[in-house]
């Protein structure tokens, strides 16, 4: 089953897709269909603990030039960076690179501790597509995404959908793909993960217990390129839909950019 | 105003101190009074984004041997690693070195965004102190710490009380202290923060927004020690009361420890 959040007409809804996931309509809980663009699309669910991964594509390393490390790469990320589908996305002007990475996002569904990874699969409740925006300029020398790189408002995209794990044949057979204004920039299979998703059930729940609602960005594949104020871009995973966001300058958010202040 | 937020008889309730805070006695919203260790604390409200300050004070830095960096190393903190007041830290067995560390938590009141340090103090809602506890095994060769050295379960200890700002004269000169098992380990003063509240506040609203209930753990003084099991941690800072854990061993949550494996 497919269910996303949106809010609509004063109140937030539990919503389905009516029909084809192409015809881009929903159905709210109370019966009501209404076209995806007429609702405003919030996270599928409100999200516990964030886990992010870096570099947990050998191809997508290899294109940052990073050397691969002996444990995951995990970092967290902040509740406020949080947007749904058809979010918008702010693009700083004073920044030289800031790019997309498509994701699976796999959501926790029971209290997992010390979990061995032939055990993990039975603590996922399901999947979202996420896009965890980068700002290459603040990557440091190092393998440690920071704050400034990967916490940014509107920087955390999730949706459309939440999916049961139950309806996904093969989670470690999907194909990941973005568009950046309808061309395809990045292309992906999360046959390819580094660390798969049992693993690294079994890895935090080594040392943390993992709460239901914790939801775990698996990482991105190559073919990461700078997005401009402007772009839509759209992020398809198999099985799950397409997750779109646009990106935005300043301006769309009251600041005055820099090269506008002389 | 001080308020605590505790559970008891079948419920959540908001709690005063009552009397001396040295009584140890609180006074519930429906006006029952207790010992303190009648009830179950939490911590005094629910976070939201919860950031975390390393090396913010020079003393301490320079017992990790680590250099100033040129900004500040601001990390974040799960949800899922907070406990409260008279709560328990488990100190895994296969750790070699585990430290306290007392903290100023600031937290925010209103939604911040591009504040000038100059105005951050008026974002500021109130104080609570924060047991940041960190497993220094895994701390790597840099200064950014690790969710295994950070984000354990109970690893973050907040309470007793939130403090209103307003009933803190001046929050720039608070004797923040650590006893362990009744000895004085760690001794510092709010004045000696490397990077001040009102900057961290300028320095995090310039790349992202804050929210009411995100809290900064402005960073820990010199002095910390190795923990050990049945040791009991105080933190205590001027106006805001003490803050009091204890170590428990991997028996007490029912894991057997490696030493015991033989």
């Amino acid at each position: 089953m497919m269910r996303g959040r949106v809010a609509y007409a004063g109140a937030i809804h539990e919503a389905r897709p009516e029909g084809l996931l192409e015809n881009a309509r929903v159905r709210l809980a109370d019966g009501r269909v209404r076209e995806e663009h007429e609702v405003v699309w919030l996270a599928p669910f409100e999200p516990g603990t964030i886990f992010a991964l870096g570099l947990n594509y050998a191809e997508h390393a290899r294109e940052l030039q990073f050397t691969k490390q002996e444990e995951p790469l995990v970092f967290l990320k902040g509740p406020g960076s949080v947007i749904g589908h058809r979010g918008v996305t702010r693009r700083p002007a004073d920044v030289t690179f800031m790019h997309y990475e498509c994701e699976l996002a796999v959501v926790i569904g029971r209290t997992a501790r010390e979990v061995k990874r032939e055990d993990a699969m039975q603590y996922v409740a399901g999947y979202t597509i996420a896009n965890d925006y980068a700002i290459r300029d603040y990557l440091e020398n190092y393998y440690r995404p920071n704050l400034r790189v990967k916490n940014r408002d509107g920087g955390t995209v999730l949706g459309p959908w939440f999916v049961d794990a139950a309806d996904i044949a093969d989670v470690n057979a999907l194909e990941l793909r973005t568009y950046v204004n309808g061309e395809l920039k990045q292309h992906g299979n999360t046959r390819d993960l580094v660390t798969g998703i049992a693993e690294l059930i079994e890895y935090l729940s080594g040392f943390m217990t993992l709460a239901p609602g914790d939801v775990i960005l698996t990482g991105t594949p190559e073919g990461v390129v700078n997005v401009n104020a402007g772009d839509e871009v759209i992020c398809e995973i198999d099985g799950l839909g397409r997750l779109v966001n646009t990106i935005a300058s300043d301006a769309e958010f009251g600041r005055v950019s820099p090269t506008q202040q002389t």
